[in-house]
């Protein structure tokens, strides 16, 4: 397995690095971003919580904007951020569009054509990603995810398909139920077909069947542009009460979908985060 | 005096906001941002924090990665984040140049053609800006000033010609010494044709010969790509000697000139000012 490293820039005393590198589950060359906090420069190894970001977003956004460094470094927590699709030349893509193709891999393994050669990034998030991390990096088999919007629809459903896989999973402003909104609607009926096949990454729908549960924690801005027609956090609160699930929802009087709302409770969420990182062995 | 609001996000209790306005100083339309803390909300005047950003920067590069709204939130400080060049289709420009013309005013007042109709950066940071801002937000005469390399020029030789303005002036890689680098005989030779006009807009020349002081802290990462050649710190340091300059300059192994050096340290620059916010009275 090889990987190059593409930039480097000191943070908090520990490291936030990219680095590029082929990958086989979306047959295209791609990049992420991770923070090593201090402790790993002295030796230790620490867990990890993968970061999934929303529509148009990289690996960027979330390590420049939401503030994270300074409490990952306290909390002795690395980050890693995936871009938000396969990426390249010769990868389909909707240039008219910036809520399906490239920007906008929405965290599943397509089946339709022309997406199914390279639009594989649930296996890619789950499985190929955490390998490379966990045998190049310092760090621990504990897993926590989270997200934010498109993200945020990746972390819960993979949290609740792959409960022995993660400590805890947490979302800002996410795409709840999917299969009822524009952005989800389009998405799913583009990479995967028929509506049978939307269930399985429908966050409220596999939380209304759970029976193996996750400690989730999800925060959603009450002036966000998008709350009614394509968040409906009202459909997985429901949810959660159907099946007992863990999840705490928290709403918030005047925030907005924006990076000022994330880096203004990203501490809570990483705090949160690490109560279940700290009292649980290796996850599968 | 009229500006327009165009965005708002909420952030740490307070508001983010945009605002567009007419400035007579740069003869242009202008857009700043401000911070305005969760004390403003229920009524109370807040001191000001002025950031002047480095080359290619606008207003949202600090606001957006900086992290600094959480500390101005706890410590009651607006931050206000002006462009960093007049701007528009009539103003001047060096389209290949990142280093001069828009998005590269230095915080001069330019003489020479063709610049010297919009690039009045000095005025509009030291009279205008304050002025609007002190008539229309909720906010006292209090003021510190701050700044990154380009800005961070801004902000030492700004505070030099104005002691009695500033309660405090902080700066993370600032150009000390710009007769000196690339960056600064490039940018003071088109502003301000010969060299006799560029002492009065070099922190270094200034500071060894100040016999009025404002508190300073310097921060200056060590693996900064640009520091011997454009930056020299030293040359500030020595300068502090001369003249007794309550200068506090502070070298940090392995950080480098990015945005994520600025947020490892922009908590201790912010409470370096409200240090000094607090316990003077209104500046004049």
């Amino acid at each position: 397995m090889t990987i190059e490293n593409i930039s480097r820039n000191k943070s908090f005393g520990g490291w936030h690095k990219q680095y590029s590198h082929r990958s086989s589950s979306l047959n295209c060359d791609m990049r992420f971003a991770i923070y090593l906090p201090p402790q790993t420069l002295a030796g230790e190894k620490v867990p990890v919580l993968y970061w999934l970001s929303g529509l148009t977003c990289s690996d960027e956004n979330f390590m420049q904007k939401a503030g994270a460094q300074r409490i990952a470094a306290e909390l002795g927590i690395a980050i890693v951020a995936p871009d938000t699709s396969p990426r390249g030349d010769d990868v389909a893509d909707d240039p008219d569009s910036y809520d399906l193709g490239k920007g906008a891999g929405f965290y599943v393994n397509a089946t339709q054509a022309p997406w199914q050669q390279h639009y594989r990034m649930y296996d890619y998030v789950v499985s190929e990603l955490p390998a490379l991390i966990e045998e190049l990096f310092p760090v621990t088999g504990q897993r926590a995810i989270a997200g934010h919007s498109m993200g945020g629809h990746g972390a819960l459903t993979i949290a609740m398909h792959n409960p022995d896989r993660y400590s805890s999973v947490s979302a800002f402003s996410p795409i709840c139920n999917p299969m009822t909104s524009p952005w989800g609607v389009k998405a799913l009926t583009s990479y995967l077909g028929g509506r049978d096949q939307w269930l399985q990454y429908d966050a409220s729908e596999l939380m209304k069947t759970a029976t193996e549960f996750v400690p989730a924690l999800v925060d959603q801005g009450k002036d966000d542009q998008f709350f009614e027609a394509e968040l409906k956090p009202d459909t997985l609160s429901a949810a959660a009460k159907t099946s007992g699930y863990p999840l705490q929802l928290q709403l918030h009087e005047g925030y907005d979908h924006s990076y000022y709302f994330i880096a203004s409770f990203i501490e809570q969420h990483l705090r949160f985060h690490a109560g279940y990182l700290k009292t649980n062995g290796d996850t599968a």
